[in-house]
């Protein structure tokens, strides 16, 4: 694949994370206008939602304020409006003059919640965080629990938090119980963390009581995000056993204002890595599955200018694919529905420097990360702003996911209890 | 308080689980009419939302298909519809020619799931369910995690399948390791349980980034319903390490179909038992937050007519109350929303025959229970009935929840993986 050259100049440079070949889906708003849905193109948003209303698209659900509907339409329509924007915005098209009035600079938009968020999962798939993690907690002699070769570990989550990037996040409060202390005390985190994960955005259900295959997981999945699962380590040691996180993560999710559609990341899939142990037949995949996908990770301390790269991985690095993780989700039968979000879990790489947390970063805490401008870091201070980036590179054209990011804010005061 | 006499005789029997003083809501249809919010009285159902529609009550959402537009209204509506209602049904009331062309007889209606539920949380609060499932694993000296007698210990469950009372239960596969196997199968759940539990709907929402006190939660809920936490033990044994129950919850929660307020609660308060250690500040009770609700199980085989009692037990056997549970599920600055439901925890009194699961009854499955008709159970078998009832007993009348019940179905086939 190639790049999809477009009549709008700006979708055509290599670096541009909007091409043609992109078209992710969001949901804007401009000056004082209500929310509706939208696709990216080079600098500039186009307005789907105008277009639907003006009879240039199908209704489809565009002037909703979230993907939802278009989403709920499924894949056949997905495909065919691929197609018409494809006819409206490539190079030599004659339907420019309709389409202009529908383009907004993208500095002017404000970017919202993409979607209505059904319920969040949150996985645990990546190898090496998981490895890291288990290091970390029980010796790498123990690091995987011995479900984690045969299970795409998960656990659900918390929805009514999912925030758009450049939401700022609030430092949470919790109950800590110090190593020397016997017991908790009730404060704000001093453990604070990102996870680099993807999320998935599913756009088909299944029923209850029907589990599905990984090839009909597959084709349920409308797109993905970046993930920054916000996590509270301190909170989390204390809360977890024995039924799992859950105020530790419960406080704030991030995800981009982008969905990168599945057919936009066609190009990239790839192979998952060699299986340890063979997999349930339930969990075959009748194709490459993964996404090569390159991660990245800022941090931009309060009042400075530079930010600091604390971690590259890719999204290929993970054992089990988003297709595994929701076949797995509905195997007892659970019903998946329409704008579900599943996190990947966070991503690492085997190297010090593509680990997907400051809990691998500085192992523990144990050893700083030097930042830009001299200071340091183990866990995120109040102010600091953390950004994840991702796109997929393509020969001559990228598919970018823009930001996810999110600048920490002190944690409230005790209400009075 | 006593009996408040209505002018329909039925809701005046000291045993009938809908006087006056309850007014529960739920959501019904009959024969083809559209479904709209209900209350019960006697044997009959009042149709809430027709008497919205002909102008009997004010706008408050009762015509929708669901509870949440009427619990959006806030606690002030809520009480000021009772009064209305209390105005309405009660004895002498001249209203009666009104009110009469929108009751209908209790069976010819069909109950729906009462709300939309935003996301459900499944809590761990009963001492004595804590203490016999930590005894079956770790022993009764370190039954108890570190944890338990400082935090209402709760994880994110899975909303898409929670069904109304009546729903058939089909039972769930999933990845199961026998103890003495090297690695797991996929197969159907053996060791199919119940969970007796209460479930707190939560009818006002909290900020997201700000915590609330116990007082402000229990304003936050609307009120209780039956909840019957079907679970996998097997698939759960083999998943829940390290971050908690996942598939083996997710496939079924069974709620009753009526909704018992808050308020017609009131006089069932009564207090926790004597804390072990104190608790933090943030969980401190204003007064009384535990309910002397009385509950009891009933397990039919299948083509037999003779329900056998399986377990009695009193939703005041809980540690924590659903107020605290709240609380602590805010803490973080977790945001709640209407329609949010939290389950209890499994119910267990300090009995053996006042457990809230098959999995204490038969104590992992060791000591059968003997069944009228002469039968024998260990976990629930395909066409098993379970039925879960409540009611609270006042002076010659008691607040009744109707019944949770669910009939097992067998497994559905693999699919063609």
């Amino acid at each position: 694949m190639t790049l999809l050259r477009s009549w709008i100049e700006t979708a055509n440079d290599p670096e541009c994370p909007f091409p043609l070949n992109n078209l992710p889906y969001g949901v804007f708003t401009h000056k004082d206008s209500a929310p509706r849905c939208c696709t990216a193109i080079g600098d500039k948003v186009l307005d789907l939602g105008g277009m639907q209303r003006a009879g240039l698209l199908e209704p489809l659900g565009l002037t909703e304020p979230a993907l939802n509907g278009l989403m709920e339409q499924g894949p056949e329509a997905w495909d065919s409006l691929r197609v018409t924007l494809f006819g409206f915005l490539g190079e030599g098209s004659d339907a420019a003059a309709m389409v202009l009035p529908h383009l907004f600079p993208m500095e002017e938009v404000r970017m919202h919640l993409p979607f209505r968020v059904s319920e969040y999962t949150d996985f645990y798939s990546s190898r090496h965080h998981a490895f890291n993690v288990g290091s970390m907690f029980r010796g790498p002699e123990n690091a995987l629990p011995p479900n984690w070769l045969h299970i795409p570990i998960g656990y659900n989550g918390r929805a009514s938090t999912i925030v758009v990037s450049g939401t700022d996040i609030r430092r949470p409060m919790g109950q800590i119980k110090p190593k020397e202390a016997d017991i908790p005390f009730f404060g704000s985190s001093r453990r604070l963390d990102i996870e680099l994960e993807m999320g998935t955005v599913v756009g088909q259900p299944s029923q209850m009581g029907k589990p599905i295959t990984v090839a009909e997981a597959d084709q349920m999945i409308f797109g993905y995000v970046l993930l920054n699962d916000w996590s509270a380590r301190d909170i989390q040691a204390w809360e977890y056993q024995p039924l799992g996180p859950f105020q530790s993560k419960a406080f704030a999710t991030s995800i981009s204002p982008w969905v990168v559609t599945r057919a936009a990341l066609e190009p990239f899939r790839c192979s998952p890595p060699p299986r340890e142990v063979p997999l349930l037949p339930y969990l075959a995949e009748p194709g490459p599955m993964l996404y090569d996908i390159n991660l990245s990770v800022t941090l931009t301390p309060s009042g400075r200018k530079a930010p600091t790269t604390i971690t590259r991985t890719n999204f290929r690095e993970m054992y089990y694919s988003a297709a595994q993780q929701l076949a797995h989700h509905a195997s007892s039968g659970c019903a998946m529905r329409v704008g579900d979000l599943l996190g990947s879990g966070t991503i690492s790489g085997p190297e010090k420097d593509s680990f997907g947390s400051l809990l691998e970063l500085t192992w523990g805490g144990q050893e700083p990360l030097k930042l830009a401008d001299g200071e340091e870091r183990t866990f995120i201070e109040d102010g600091d702003r953390l950004s994840l980036e991702g796109h997929a590179q393509g020969t001559g054209y990228r598919i970018g996911f823009g930001e996810c990011t999110g600048t920490v804010l002190p944690a409230s005061g005790l209400p009075d209890f």
